[in-house]
């Protein structure tokens, strides 16, 4: 069995729908559909979560909610006449709007959840309806019901391990196609609560793990994985097959094709993902696996991200010092600042950390307890940091791989300010000013990929 | 003013004594002399040191002490016949000797910091004796007198921050030349307690910085610091400048002139410290500075030591898990094991520690904890590692110097396990398996010194 996930261009119209219907007719095994709300039609659009949002605040602030309801209801009346529905789905649907609004405002977080998830709830029930009319026995499946438990506010939001029983026992064995709505489940108290942004890849991700699926199929609008960014990068080479952890360590910039704790579940169940597009479902999209045969090429993909910055700590005979390393991230932590990489001298210490968690405040405190508490010789941040990262399972036993990756760098004048590499091998950071990050990435582009394309 | 300390070899035989003499009496300025206890006069010697530990031994096991009093008295007498000395010194150093094989042997390790003590003690008196009979008017001072007070038993024996002040009222405007020994200073309450091995080079610096000298020159029997190993690398390059931060990170192996600690006082004053050759002191040396001009070599040296392991621990998410890292070697510390880099990625880290830091009970320990505290999916230790160290202030500022590292480990054949490079850009450290060390130091030695030499 596959669990197919549509994302919201997928389902942003009825000419959409009608691809995601043959799609689903294609092969049989396709028998668990999570649907997104109606995404954007055309690059000015708006996504109908978007129009929830605006529904949800003009009824919370007590503006007249008409005009928004309206321009939410107008797309499933446009999709629906595309699609040659009755109307009468249209009613259920704004049914369903009214009975949220007329919910208790006193939770504003919660009534906002509930308004926002309609759009995934009844975008199902509208697909479902639809694959009935075109002869696909189908079944709406309202994650209440299903048993799609998560877990309280104020905490974020996560599926409880009771949840994947519940929807295998729920789903499994399914003569009909199963509609499932992303993006939401339900408290055990019966509260709807969304998952973050992006939320529908989870609940495709859990269901996949929960009734122990051959494939979790991710549909989008991209052929496949691209193994650098394509804004930076011309053309680059697309990825067929890549594992987990080569897609967590390509996860910086160019790469945001999930939202990574969306693979959790499937990751844990080893179940393999396929990234496809629904505008062209022959191709062959790209894999992700757990794990993977080394082919020609070591290196799997490039990526980059700017906006980091660095903290610089000496002392002399710090490495004598044990605990120093410890005490200092324990001061990083209690300023919530999660880092990416702490290279080290023997007497010096840097942590490479992400530059919105830091304020002007946060700084002068950080400096001032190393300082004080550490008794640091000297502490200082820099900005303005890009980090490279340069990732492949065939990496491990690729000799000179650094070599070639350094001396592509070296090629665009650019300084490396740092270089990091673990000893699992599947990837080689490397920390660069950030007006320098485009060059270095065509660089690497050319000496990684560029030859053995053209060869 | 200058402290000049003169090291075991250079005070190991009358010969070597005289050459003290003469550089003392070559510079005015040289009105501090910090000695060791006479040490090996040929490979196959024994230090007058493990004299006096087998002789401490004899005493606390009840045994007979003659012998070993006879073969430390004579090394001194000898010495003294070869100065030409009245063998008057010889009975106050076998009077002084007996006296402290007297005193309470219920605390051992004082006891035989007491014994040990004499040596650089004996050795004191006999050099000043002698520097007055060929007429450089001198003096013998005693540390307790002299006022470097320590701390107390059981801490790691350190000077108190008024032993500075002590010694500076004592020892400044000495018409004199001051002989002070090396190696011991006394608690507030008059106990002698020894510094680690190597302490006379502590004593010197501790002097330095009390008279605020303007350089502290450390006698041994080397011209200078080697930029790499001569035992791995044929003829290298001497070094003549060095800064403080360049000697600490090539501390390891080749480069074990100083114990780090030594250093510590002088560093903090900012005192040059010039490292000499009792037996050709008119060679320059290697001067160690706080900072230096960076010539057209970018490194300064390279360093290589062997024994490290590192443990591997991997997680999908960590890097979303604040703390994680910080947890890990919260661990580590709970089991006393200090590491020397953290290489990460994403979802993996890496610690690197010296081996000797492990055993089997520790390892099960730690992999225990980290798999059932920290969750981790995979956690297990590898060995046989050693790290190569490339080390200069003109790192900073040289593009290309990463590259031409790893090209030439490459050319090796040799796989790099493991780099790091901070932010400081003073060191670049490379993890590699031991068995590939040499050749490597060879090849970079090729790389970053061979060329410039020949050119």
């Amino acid at each position: 069995m596959i669990v197919s996930k549509f994302g919201g261009t997928s389902v942003a119209s009825a000419e959409q729908i009608k691809k995601v219907a043959s799609i689903i007719k294609a092969d049989s095994k396709r028998k668990y559909v999570v649907v997104s709300a109606p995404g954007k039609r055309f690059e000015q659009d708006l996504k109908v979560t978007d129009l929830l949002i605006n529904l949800a605040y003009a009824a919370l602030n007590g503006e007249n909610t008409e005009q928004c309801l309206h321009a939410v209801i107008d797309r499933y009346k446009e999709i629906a006449l595309g699609l040659n529905l009755e109307l009468l789905i249209c009613d259920v649907i704004e049914k369903d709007l009214q009975s949220r609004l007329s919910m208790d405002h006193s939770n504003k977080e919660l009534f906002v959840d509930s308004i926002k998830a309609s759009g995934e709830d009844n975008n199902a029930k509208l697909i479902s309806t639809y694959f009935t009319s075109i002869g696909i026995p189908a079944r709406y499946m309202c994650p209440k019901s299903a048993g799609l438990v998560i877990n309280d506010f104020p905490e974020r939001a996560i599926a409880l391990p009771e949840a994947y029983e519940n929807l295998q026992n729920n789903l499994q064995n399914t003569a009909e196609v199963i509609v499932f709505p992303g993006f939401f489940g339900y408290t055990k108290d019966g509260l709807l609560r969304t998952f973050e942004r992006g939320g529908s890849d989870i609940t495709g991700s859990i269901l996949a793990a929960s009734v122990k699926a051959e494939l979790y199929e991710n549909f989008t609008d991209v052929d496949s994985v691209f193994c650098a960014n394509p804004k930076v990068v011309n053309c680059p080479v697309e990825i067929e097959e890549i594992t987990y952890r080569e897609m967590r360590e390509l996860s910086y910039a160019g790469f945001s094709v999930f939202h990574d704790e969306a693979l959790m579940p499937v990751y844990k169940a080893k179940i393999p993902v396929c990234i496809k597009n629904t505008n062209n479902p022959s191709a062959p999209g790209t894999k992700i696996v757990s794990s993977r045969k080394v082919n020609r090429r070591p290196i799997t993909g490039i990526s980059a991200d700017s906006g980091f910055s660095i903290l610089y700590v000496s002392k002399y005979l710090m490495n004598r010092e044990i605990g120093f390393g410890r005490k200092l991230l324990q001061i990083l932590e209690e300023e919530h600042i999660s880092y990416e990489h702490t290279p080290s001298g023997l007497d010096d210490i840097s942590v490479i950390f992400r530059s919105h968690q830091l304020t002007p405040e946060k700084e002068n405190r950080i400096i001032k307890r190393v300082t004080e508490e550490l008794h640091a010789e000297d502490a200082h941040f820099r900005h303005e940091f890009s980090m490279i990262v340069i990732v492949g399972e065939g990496m491990n036993n690729s000799t000179g791989l650094a070599a070639r990756a350094a001396t592509a760098i070296a090629r665009t004048g650019a300084n490396i300010e740092m270089i990091n590499q673990g000893s699992s091998e599947v990837s080689l950071s490397f920390g660069v000013h950030q007006s320098n990050e485009n060059k270095i990435l065509q660089e690497l582009y050319q000496e990684f990929f560029a030859s053995v394309t053209i060869g």
